[in-house]
């Protein structure tokens, strides 16, 4: 019997569209508590989360995930129901099966087998779950993490369990993430009639020099771990409709993803200082949605590059690409983070799924990494 | 008593907003017909025209004028009723009053008079009158120009009734209007997530530099009579809304105001040029409003110089500024085109009026243009 696959399909069958748990993080609960693991229900307005650990002594190695999926689009797009597990072809479909039920499934298999090997093991095994990722992410991991850190209990080794792998299991592990920094630019001009533009002030006009060098600026070189900051202009918009009137403004949404080489707040210095030097009349509101972090060398990366290769023969890459994962609330407390999940591909799609074949592999891998660093 | 005083108020108490003409023309073929006025009714779609001619030979001065007025707004902002003139403070209020009411009643009386005193003027005398110059322009002048052009009956002189007044009456008379070019633009890119813009390409980024040179083109020089041709957006737009998404494309709306020191074909094939240096992927799409008309020299514009300053001691600027007006339809035709009319300073606006004033002065100017070109 496939223990994991039984509790994916589990998981599966629990349609937890955020911020709905819908009894997922019971269901874990129920699994690891006989194992001594101790639960804290930590739930922040609308949204579940659970924190448990079995031991009080460091090293702690947690696992991090998330119980919550995204909506799943027209459900007659799917070739099956997405909250009834199903298998064909060798895959396991369902709505979560990859982001992230199989990764949590498998931890917790992992993890009672772990226990049952070595119940007198070093240091601490946690659980942070929420089921608030796909959303808002406010009420969720970072919540917890507040709590934790109130109280200074610190994580040495974090997994993450969000689906890194890309073409074949742990052929990819993300050891960090940029930085995502978004603008809210307004230039001002003065708006008038196309036939008088000496009475106007075209800020479309205005801006368009500013843009021009904000495009073609190389931000920084990036290093080892990170490529070079990207500039992205993702909305802009100006003009009333009329094709008779100049407008007044111009709004311009912008998005920075960068590396460790540049700080949010020398991203936002040199973008002013092109404001400024091109005597724009301006207003920016910043919003910084994660700050760039890097879990370059270390215990945590070293036992999941080995227990990848023990068990998948492969050589796995070190990667901060993509968006931004719940390990950017994680990094800043000074934790070793990593993410390590099944195969991508899916995610977010119609017909999500995960490889049946990869389902044991995955929980030998997590398996490994705890007797590494625990036992 | 005042006769265009007493027309002007009996035009303006007709509520006629484009297209509607609410009885105004009846009005002057009321007047004009005992005079010996032939009238021709040219109705086209929703639109009442008029063309009414005394005598048949040439050289033929027209009046051309428009019956149809703009909206009024919230009529709560007027007040008084825009439909019922009404004088205060030695102004003529009403919806119309300036553009352009009272220079058809000017017209009318100054013909009266005209004809009473020369029943046997040489040439013909002639008024193109539309309920349509305010709103799309399509069924009206350009369609009885294109009646007449048809027949091959031509105008030698065209007075445009507009109010081309600024500061006082007879100060600018308008001798030309520049061109008006449309470009509808869609800079094409490929949409993709913020985070991996190297499988995306920002139209946005891809635009930008090739926007940033037509703001600094210059198209011309201008000349004696008409400024440098001018460039302006309109209107730019692109993006989903969303902040993580590379937007697929960018519309870009842009207008150029043209001397004749240009032509629309050049200044297409100039940005095409542009386009095509930049390597961009667009749909662009044209619409020419009108081309630019001068009337440098010649009888209209000496007799109308000559009468503005006896009548007002005024010496009288050419100008060939603001926006497209029904001159753009007849010029073509090579008539002679002079735009003559009240001042224009409340047109378009709430409590739009004319100087009580104004009134026998502007009649009186008609009356000796008449004079000097057909007596």
């Amino acid at each position: 019997m496939n223990h994991t696959l039984e509790l994916t399909k589990a998981l599966i069958n629990r349609n937890s569209v955020t911020p709905e748990d819908a009894g997922c993080q019971q269901l874990l609960c129920n699994r690891l508590e006989p194992l001594g693991f101790k639960t804290e229900h930590l739930r922040f307005e609308d949204v579940d989360n659970i924190w448990l650990r079995r031991g009080t002594k460091r090293p702690l190695l947690c696992f991090a995930g998330h119980t919550d999926v995204v909506p799943t689009g027209p459900i007659t797009d799917w070739d099956s129901d997405p909250f009834n597990a199903e298998i064909r072809d060798g895959l396991l479909y369902g709505r979560g099966s990859a982001d992230m039920k199989a990764s949590i499934a498998a931890f917790t298999v992992a993890t009672e087998r772990f226990v049952k090997d070595h119940p007198d093991h070093r240091g601490s095994i946690a659980y942070l779950i929420t089921s608030d990722e796909e959303g808002p992410s406010i009420n969720g991991t970072v919540k917890v993490v507040e709590t934790l850190e109130a109280r200074n209990e610190k994580m040495d080794w974090c997994l993450v369990g969000e689906p890194s792998s890309t073409n074949t299991l742990g052929d990819v592990i993300k050891n960090g993430r940029r930085g995502s920094l978004n603008a809210y630019l307004t230039v001002k001009g003065k708006q008038g009639h196309v036939a008088y533009p000496h009475l106007a002030r075209n800020p479309v006009h205005l801006a368009t020099p500013m843009l021009d060098e904000l495009t073609k600026m190389q931000w920084d070189m990036g290093n080892d771990f990170f490529p070079p900051t990207t500039f992205q202009v993702s909305n802009i918009n100006s003009g009333t409709g009329a094709t008779n009137v100049v407008p007044g403004t111009i709004d311009i949404i912008f998005n920075f993803r960068f590396s460790t080489e540049i700080t949010s707040e020398q991203l936002q210095e040199r973008v002013t200082a092109l404001l400024e030097k091109h005597e724009l009349d301006y207003d920016v509101k910043w919003v910084l949605s994660g700050n760039p972090f890097l879990t370059a060398k270390g215990e945590l990366v070293a036992a999941a590059v080995e227990s990848i290769a023990e068990v998948t023969g492969t050589k796995t890459e070190l990667s901060t690409s993509g968006g931004t994962s719940d390990g950017r609330f994680i990094a800043p407390t000074g934790a070793q983070v990593l993410e390590l999940g099944p195969r991508n591909e899916t995610i977010h799609q119609t017909n999500e799924c995960v490889e049946v074949d990869d389902l044991e592999p995955l929980e030998e891998i997590y398996y490994r990494i705890i007797k590494k660093l625990l036992a």
